[in-house]
């Protein structure tokens, strides 16, 4: 028999319960957050990835040509797709646009704990607002997709840091734009790498100054709160022109937490320098959201991308978005058994007395069905005990048995399953009976 | 900018919505007949549909060698992968099993209406139950699914047929098991050929006698009624054996439509032997779907497979199972004016007086979405008037206003969207109105 790929997941029906589960509620998150859902095609033009991340990327894809010669890739993220579909738009969309899509991405690389060759995403993103109140509004979101589950501020936390204030600052140190992206990867490793191999690998942009500066970057990356923030910038010999641009960065800091508290959500965030996002492209504001305890990967991850959308050939437009993935969310809430045992969808299950009661009884299951209950009921005649054993099975709240008896009174019987409670009823009652039952 | 690919399609909102709207009643549908949910990988090992269907599939396929020099394709359906789950624990799961899916198939062909590259496709399968019950469980699905949008029996109509009187009718003229899978194959295209090229076709089969056999076969295809097929059976001089398989068969079609009567399906369901459904793994009842004035394609098919799964590398199981494909039923609905308008998913917009009043409301606005409201508000202190005009464009049926009087008497007021009445209340009363409001 064939075996699926590896790092490719199969949902038996309790596994794609589960999934529901997540999607549904990460869609409720969203829809009440008044974000929109739009979808993208899976396969792209495999330029779309190149042009966003740089060749390296090709490296990780699942690409291909395709029959027509096109150089195309399963998606392995949502956003050079949505920047183009708000590019291609970008005049008729009305601003600001909140939008959101929970969807399937690939790379290719070893399957491991968390992560897969295909797994799922929640991206939300917001576009056309430049202010920390979008930013604020995202996050919020972020939070709520994962407390919606029952996560608590005691569980997970939002490690909240800020790109340009990072570029601002390594500029004191002669670092120029394009070399900052450089830098700022390698401090994305700090948490990860050897001290003494990231001091190697910044000593090419710092010299003979590395430690003094490395130690500054582990002063900044330990600060907790924009008091100490404050406090260390001061104490920096910074040029003016820097000052003046962190201390503009300060005074969005404030305004993203005014919102937070107004929103109640500052148990859930920490100031923390050390999250600086790899990819290029992020400006702002950056987050990860991260189990407490540290013993998973990162839960979601997003910040401001103000420059993408006219990178890849749209209009100017400020953006700012996260990812959170499945793999990682659903291990956590397995873990803190927050997933719901979930015992199959039917509600009712028809017992039929025989061939002569199937006629009656199946009359009964096609209307009850129309009036949206979910029924099931065996294609054979077999026996009440076994088709009581079947009901129960089926987690179904109740049985209806259609006997010899009751069908010739045109009566139906009513048989709580949890409580074994017997009703009988003349069969053009049982709707309303029903509708009381259910509505309980 | 880059364009997405030929036969892809991107979902705006509104397009989305639509697509949500199918996916949710496909759902509905399938849930209210007991099915379960399950899902399978989007990428697959090429050789599974090989296996099932030929070499010849491989070009209509998105195929290629991935980064482990494992050759792998889109799924351009989703039966083998649904064998492979059943087949791998066969021995666990409970028979029968009623399981649905709703996801994406792709096709590397000509783009044309009704065809695209990848479209969605709502699965459901019966596995374990030879009989003509689970058949008419099927089938009675495979109707709902399209009633629940509101189409009915004069808008479409579900042609059936039976592979296995075919097979033992063309026995009589000495095809064999093989050869009738190839004549079969002709047949299926009887209707969009040319007749004489048709003719033609089956000379290889029927030699001199073609013209004689041509004639008969239109007449079974010609016939609409259990009785004319009878009549015709009987006026042609089979052998025995023949004759004795295809009366069994005729019991089974009894019970078939004694199912159908039972649940009152019987104006949806026409007999038409002139649907065979061109794929050689079919086995007994055949159906597909279609929209009555003729102008759409195919919008559901389906039918048995008992050898299937046997053949995949599982046990024996009996299975039947049907397809239904998203793009030609959305264009149907559209015609027929059934898809709804949806304008938004917010319910509660508020409107914030200024900078201020700006805490009070976010917690509002907080503590509402955490009650499951969509509800969305402005980034910038802009005017009255154009909050009043977001709030209209929104779709929200209710507007909540925290003003600087509203706020300094711990007030709100509640602005009705489509009356225009407004009523004041305090604020902590908010949560019971709401209630009462949105309960109506």
């Amino acid at each position: 028999m064939f075996e699926s790929l590896p790092g490719f997941r199969e949902f038996y029906p309790d596994q794609c319960a589960v999934r529901n589960h997540i999607f549904k509620h990460w869609k409720k998150a969203a829809i009440s957050h008044s974000f929109s859902e739009y979808d993208v095609p899976i396969l792209e033009p495999l330029d779309l990835y190149i042009e966003k991340s740089g060749e390296e990327i090709i490296g990780q894809l699942f690409n291909f040509k395709d029959k027509g010669g096109r150089d195309v890739a399963l998606r392995p993220e949502l956003t050079p797709s949505l920047a183009r579909l708000i590019a291609t738009r970008a005049a008729s969309l009305k601003k600001p646009l909140k939008w959101f899509c929970i969807g399937e991405n690939f790379r290719y690389e070893r399957p491991q704990k968390g992560r897969l060759r295909s797994h799922y995403q929640l991206n939300a993103d917001i576009f056309g607002e430049l202010g920390a109140s979008a930013d604020a509004e995202l996050i919020a979101l972020c939070i709520r997709a994962l407390t919606i589950f029952g996560l608590k501020a005691d569980d997970f936390v939002i490690r909240l840091s800020d790109r340009n204030i990072w570029v601002d600052y390594l500029a004191h140190f002669g670092i120029n734009d394009k070399q900052s992206i450089e830098v700022l990867a390698v401090i994305d490793k700090l948490e990860r790498e050897d001290r003494e191999h990231s001091l190697k690998k910044l000593k090419t942009y710092f010299g003979k100054g590395t430690e003094d500066v490395f130690e500054k970057i582990e002063t900044l990356i330990s600060l907790r709160t924009l008091e100490d923030f404050r406090s260390f910038i001061l104490s920096q010999s910074l040029v003016d022109s820097n000052r003046c641009k962190i201390e503009a960065r300060l005074v969005e800091w404030e305004k993203l937490f005014d919102h937070f508290n107004a929103l109640q959500l500052t148990p859930y965030i920490q100031i923390d320098f050390g999250i600086v996002r790899g990819l290029a492209y992020y400006t702002g504001f950056v987050f990860e959201a991260f189990e407490k305890s540290g013993k998973f990967r990162s839960l979601a991850g997003g910040g401001r991308y103000d420059h993408l959308v006219e990178k890849l050939g749209g209009p100017k437009l400020s953006a700012t978005g996260f990812g959170m993935g499945d793999v990682t969310l659903t291990d956590l809430l397995n873990e803190k058994e927050l997933l719901p045992h979930i015992n199959g969808t039917t509600s009712i299950y028809v017992i039929i007395g025989g061939e002569v009661e199937r006629v009656k009884a199946l009359t009964s299951i096609s209307y009850l069905r129309g009036q949206g209950y979910a029924v099931d009921y065996s294609f054979k005649n077999i026996s009440y005990g076994k088709q009581f054993k079947l009901a129960n099975q089926s987690g179904a709240q109740l049985a209806l048995i259609y006997g010899a008896k009751e069908v010739s009174e045109n009566k139906v019987k009513i048989h709580d399953l949890s409580t074994g409670c017997e009703s009988e009823l003349p069969d053009n009652e049982l709707k309303f009976e029903l509708k009381r039952y259910f509505e309980k």
